[in-house]
């Protein structure tokens, strides 16, 4: 069994979107096992005074910019949501389910939804799109309407969210490998420098 | 005569600073010639209600940590400033009296100012560094004392740090090429392929 690569990420996120899609050709290269992790930012940005990026002054514009021309550069299929950024509590509750039986189902859940909201237009917040996403991967998307509204899973998404923060967890996508912390798609080439200098 | 790469930075900046080891080499990458261009991110901080990175709660920690490592990882010298952040005004107002006179010693001067504070331990906010830094770019470090304390420079660099926030400019490094804006150290590999999209 490989060690992992703690990945860190909220579905209302840009950036870390464009991380899930090359997250587990980058996990492979520097021998680790991804290990999906659902976050949500709000609670983050309410301990650092901060806000959604593409809300501040001056930043939210460029973010924008730099959010399409991103994927334009990396070849990534991206549209800018409809409404965004948006709450994607329902979705992060529902990877924690899908994980309990299966964590490979749940990537490809977690993929799907990702697209789904940044690149096919979808709403994300519309429970028929995440049950749809995970019969496509393979799981039983019926489970999805009562199994997310359940206190134990309400409950675990927001101890995961507490504890990634005890982790120094603040940004999406925010990558953790042997105790070492990267924030941000533009440090997928520094985890490939520090796994070459350390190995 | 080639056209520029605009390169706004802060002396208090960091990956200002790292950007200040590399922005010629890019520059010539993609053949423009680059304009240094001091600015002050105070006044932009306050625009976003935000404040200097490493002050934040949680991202503030790692900050540091990605700082030291980006400088090792990319092979550049750093030790952590004993006073950071600071004011750099005096730095930033001598600047824009060198390039009057000749912008290739100014940015020989920018580049020594930036080593001494994040390589070599020194203070710049202190005169007598500034007026090394420019002797040893070529240029009479002895005007320098009265010079940046006039009226006319003053007033040069606020008006700088105005036109920068009307053009969009909210961080340190912050480039514009062709009127395309990028912000961060860990941009230059997007301005190379923006570069070769473009031609």
């Amino acid at each position: 069994m490989t060690d992992t690569l703690d990945f860190y990420f909220d579905f209302s996120s840009p950036y870390g979107y464009f991380a899930s899609t090359a997250i587990e050709q980058l996990a492979a290269d520097i021998r680790r096992t991804v290990r999906w992790r659902p976050i949500l930012l709000g609670p983050m940005f309410k301990a650092m005074g901060s806000g959604p990026l593409v809300e501040i002054p001056l930043k939210g514009a460029y973010a924008r910019h730099d959010i399409a021309r991103s994927a334009r550069l990396f070849g990534i299929p991206y549209r800018e949501p409809a409404v965004f950024p948006i709450a994607a509590v329902a979705a992060s509750r529902a990877a924690l389910l899908l994980q309990e039986d299966d964590p490979q189902q749940a990537a490809e859940f977690i993929k799907r939804v990702y697209r789904a909201y940044f690149a096919e237009g979808r709403d994300i917040t519309d429970m028929d799109v995440l049950v749809a996403a995970a019969d496509q991967a393979g799981a039983d998307g019926s489970r999805l309407p009562a199994g997310v509204a359940t206190d134990r899973i309400k409950s675990r998404l927001k101890e995961e969210v507490d504890a990634a923060m005890a982790r120094g967890v603040f940004g999406s996508p925010y990558m953790i490998v042997d105790g070492e912390p990267f924030w941000g798609f533009d440090r997928f080439e520094h985890i490939r420098k520090w796994a070459a200098s350390a190995s």
